[in-house]
């Protein structure tokens, strides 16, 4: 396997691309297509400020590594949500996170969440009907309301997530099987700014889980290897199981399958479940002021209240 | 396991409804299910004159067998495609067709294509681009348009074809991953007739393989057990295979994803892709005036002019 640029011993192969590539210029590769997939989607230039959510892990490092070199302004937000209960998991990603800011002089704001708000999220979550077994929803919930806020608040122009093909792919797959029409008319790598909701775009989108690692890997990143504890035997984790057999047995599966949604949404699949979310009814939260579809106080205040 | 119904020792679990039926209960409860199906989507009547395509597999037959039971006035279209090179499939197929109308007294009108038309399918389809390595599309072109000529030319109300609900999920599953937008606007049970073509139904799209298969050895039916020697290792089997993983580890999730589909189909999920054949631009053919997109000749009548 030898390096499609250059000739030297290949270090990846890319199969679906059906193109090798040595270090140098796997690196280089990697620059080029992210920056090429923030074009194409518009999502966002130089000049403006940037957010990243990073989670200790290779995907959003390596993000934040890219558009670090590529010469974006970009800070990190890391959210200390508090899962230590079987292994140190959000200790470890933290210092991850803060030691790969300090080797670079970049930004990186933390948030402890049960500093702040008195509890993690495995606690309130476990006072909750949904999150009683496994804290995964509400866990969300706080992240994407904290991810929200703190980029309004910090006056940033977008939130970037590192969300990589394998992760859209498997989302992808959930919302078909499921039909589930309010995601399928959305899930784009970029949802524009609305009122009360920053710009959310995603990078890394067509980037593979494998491309992502050896990249880190290459560019030796120190990042969390293990999964978050409450992921294992998650729907997400299975879905990406049957996408893998996919995978293996037709190189580039992936990619078809979620390029192709991106162009049947162009050609107008899922238009009532397109509305922005301007075209929502959203009151505001009467204790924070964040945008809700509750009347009074929003999901994650009543998330948080009682801790 | 007992019947739900009597408590007798019970032939068949249901997995998906949570419910097991004794020989007696479980033949009731398929002719019931098929009545309902009908029903519900509107398909044909009592009334009517109804034209089954008959393969010689458990589908089909036990489909016309529940029909007549049903008091439906139904004949049978057996279509022999001359599938006889490695074993005989077509004469097999064709020889179980007949016992089973001359049993019940049943009209069964018999297609031989090679005496017909000169050659045999796969020796039609061998001359074609696509057709060389393995005749299945131009195989379904043939059958397409026969079915429907034989509707058409016989005076019949609507032909039904005997697609189970794995067929429809595999169908569907094809059509979801590539992103095939023209048949997810039309991937119905009922397809209403239009100038030129004759109504469409699957009254057997809400049962299982498991539950023809059983249906058809409960009432002894004879049927051929082989599949089509063509369709082994074929993108439908691959993908029946892949639901049949999900299916073992999620009971009804063929179901869900099919009736899912159905659901947002009616919400407008695909709108610009739901035209009905009056919409389209339809020439008819020059040589045997069926309907066609092409100019001139229709593609069937080029298929088997050169024969």
């Amino acid at each position: 396997m030898k390096c499609k640029k250059c000739g030297q011993k290949a270090v990846i192969d890319l199969r679906q691309h059906n193109i090798a590539y040595c270090q140098e210029h796997y690196l280089e590769w990697v620059l080029n297509q992210t920056e090429r997939v923030i074009e194409k989607y518009d999502m966002f230039t130089k000049d403006e400020r940037l957010l990243v959510a990073v989670s200790g892990g290779k995907d959003s490092l390596a993000m934040w590594d890219v558009l670090w070199q590529l010469g974006y302004n970009v800070d990190g937000l890391y959210l200390d949500l508090g899962i230590n209960d079987q292994d140190p998991y959000s200790e470890n990603s933290r210092q991850f996170c803060q030691q790969f800011a300090a080797a670079r002089q970049l930004q990186l704001k933390i948030i402890d969440i049960r500093a702040k708000y008195g509890e993690t999220v495995p606690e309130m979550a476990s006072r909750t009907k949904r999150g009683h077994t496994k804290p995964c929803s509400q866990c969300g919930l706080v992240k994407r309301y904290l991810l929200n806020k703190e980029a309004l608040d910090g006056g940033y122009d977008a939130i970037l997530t590192a969300h990589n093909l394998d992760d859209e792919a498997a989302f992808l797959f959930a919302n078909v099987t499921h039909w589930s029409l309010d995601y399928l008319g959305r899930q784009y790598p970029l949802l524009p700014a609305t009122t009360g909701f920053a710009r959310k775009a995603k990078p890394f989108c067509r980037f593979y889980e494998r491309e992502t690692a050896t990249y880190a890997i290459l560019r030796g990143i120190q990042y969390v290897y293990t999964e978050c504890p409450y992921a294992v035997g998650s729907k997400q984790m299975r879905n990406k199981r049957y996408l893998n057999l996919m995978e293996d047995e037709q190189p580039g599966f992936k990619t078809q399958f979620y390029l192709g949604y991106l162009r049947a949404l162009k050609k107008g699949a899922f238009p009532h479940h397109q509305e922005k979310a301007e075209d929502l009814e959203l009151k505001r939260c009467t204790n924070c002021g964040q945008p809700t579809r509750s009347n009074g106080v929003c999901t994650f205040c009543r998330l948080v209240e009682d801790a």
